[in-house]
């Protein structure tokens, strides 16, 4: 007999005695809460306490050179491997929260407000997880594509975290900002896009920008790589505290269900494809070496887990959520 | 140049000038938060809103018959290859919470409070979600062992849920009620401390209870499934709304990286081993057909995935983090 036949039941014979001694009838249905939970999550790496923070994500149709070196019916075979939507990808963001202890390091910023509603989520997640933008010391970013770097900006244009020395790749910040390349883009909408982002961002807070070089601390215990082809200063960061290191990739792969699984796929993100591809190998290759926990940015959030060979590809084996830190 | 030793060039040079100019030397070290982010997860069933909501988790040492089946070395060897701390196990406990539109159910209570500091948390978690607990009207249990039952009762005793009717399948309350079997269990620890968690959870409280069995509909939309093995009453349940269609396993499997994995394992706590191994096979080839999202109370949070056959076992593919509903 289900609750509600015997409810029924009971109304009918005594609906007076019902209404007092089981007040369940009486009340209004709860309303659906219509909203998901905001998603930040923390891990330690030695004594270092860092936050993942989603900014969003993007789902959207595979357009013809989504993958640029295999056909859209391979492309769309993959997502529905993955279970995504029908002919469509979800590609999240992840910026990094990391406190050392002395320094509030944020790496990447997200593509900021206003851009669409599924993403620029990042001044809500932080706030969610108790973290005032005013108190975050850096900003790195692995590179100035949009949905990295434009996340720097609120949504009236001031500076998302005011206080923050904001620090750039040098050989990004060298491509971005030429003229030379950016009249080179004209012809493809997409790229002369991301130049118009990336100038976008920076324009008139040109003093509040410091540039890195690989192999450099960017903040206490955290070390710029040279994983380029993604951009040309395109930078992952290994984190090291105590004996435990995290790798941070970056964009070594776009989303992992395609390029990570499929390393030898070029993304058509990737400003230069051969060299990303061996960028990708590289970094994979010492990734599942170190058994070290890796954060991608576009990895599924919470964005960590650990990649491991299998086949001429990777697979990415996610973290087990821990649900105290 | 790192940041650091910039601001030391900076500080030597002109200490006035730097503290008027850069206020980031000024402030205090932001603090640690020094807790993890609340565990829940919303997503849709066809217009069902769900939410998945983390009661925390368990990690501990594989003892001597955690497989009983298979040695410990291979048991220590599947928990490596999950990444597990060495020779141990995480299992984490998630009760799902849906609200039909005319009924707030959830399924399973958690393990409930002061049983230990990592579990206990289904309250703060449901509270994180914006859920009253008095606005929940059904509360269905799959089976009567401690870490789905036990959450029924608040720390002092009273009703977590007070106007909750409780369901409990009716072959489990015949098993874990009766004095023949639990006089039976007196030479097995474990086994003996179910019986005795079992029966205080539910002492004076009866009235609550109300039974169900398979092929019922034990809340609108929401169909008992006959998974018998982890226990004799055990039940999985069908979720569906319009088109959509939702599988909850419960226990099929304890954790998936060994026995989703490894269908074939025998878990320490399945009462019947063998019908538990036959039922994984049958739910999940159903599973596997259907494509449909699969729920685990043990699987990591958000505790959703697909379910793909793989050699002789299966492969979970945990959903992707869905960052609006």
């Amino acid at each position: 007999m289900t609750s509600l036949s015997r409810r029924r039941l009971l109304a009918g014979a005594s609906a007076a005695a019902v209404s007092l001694s089981v007040p369940i009838s009486a009340r209004a249905a709860a309303p659906l809460a219509g909203r998901q939970a905001p998603a930040f999550y923390r891990y330690k790496v030695g004594d270092y306490e860092c936050t993942s923070v989603s900014d969003g994500a993007r789902t959207y149709a595979i357009f013809d050179n989504f993958v640029r070196n295999v056909s859209k019916d391979q492309a769309i075979a993959a997502a529905e491997a993955a279970y995504f939507p029908k002919g469509m990808v979800t590609v999240p963001f992840n910026p990094q929260l990391i406190n050392t202890g002395s320094k509030l390091v944020l790496i990447d910023a997200g593509i900021g407000p206003g851009i669409g509603p599924t993403v620029g989520h990042l001044a809500t997640n932080l706030a969610a997880a108790g973290v005032d933008p005013k108190a975050i010391d850096v900003v790195v970013l692995s590179h100035l594509h949009i949905d990295h770097a434009n996340g720097i900006r609120a949504a009236d244009g001031s500076l998302a975290f005011p206080n923050a020395e904001i620090k750039v790749p040098t050989l990004d910040w060298a491509f971005w900002m030429s003229e030379e390349n950016a009249a080179k883009a004209e012809s493809d909408t997409i790229l002369k896009g991301f130049f118009a982002a990336a100038r976008r961002a920076f324009a008139g807070i040109e003093s509040k920008v410091t540039h890195y070089s690989w192999g450099q601390e960017v903040a206490p215990g955290i070390t710029a790589l040279d994983t380029p082809g993604h951009t040309p200063g395109h930078t992952s960061f290994a984190v090291a505290s105590g004996n435990a290191r995290l790798l941070i990739q970056s964009d070594i792969t776009n989303i992992p269900q395609f390029f990570l699984r499929n390393p030898d796929w070029h993304c058509y993100y990737d400003i230069d494809p051969q060299r990303a591809q061996a960028t990708r190998h590289k970094f994979y290759d010492m990734a599942a070496a170190e058994k070290a926990m890796v954060i991608g940015y576009h990895f599924p959030f919470p964005a960590a887990g650990y990649v491991e060979k299998d086949g001429n590809g990777y697979r990415l084996v996610p973290v087990v959520w821990q649900t105290t830190l």
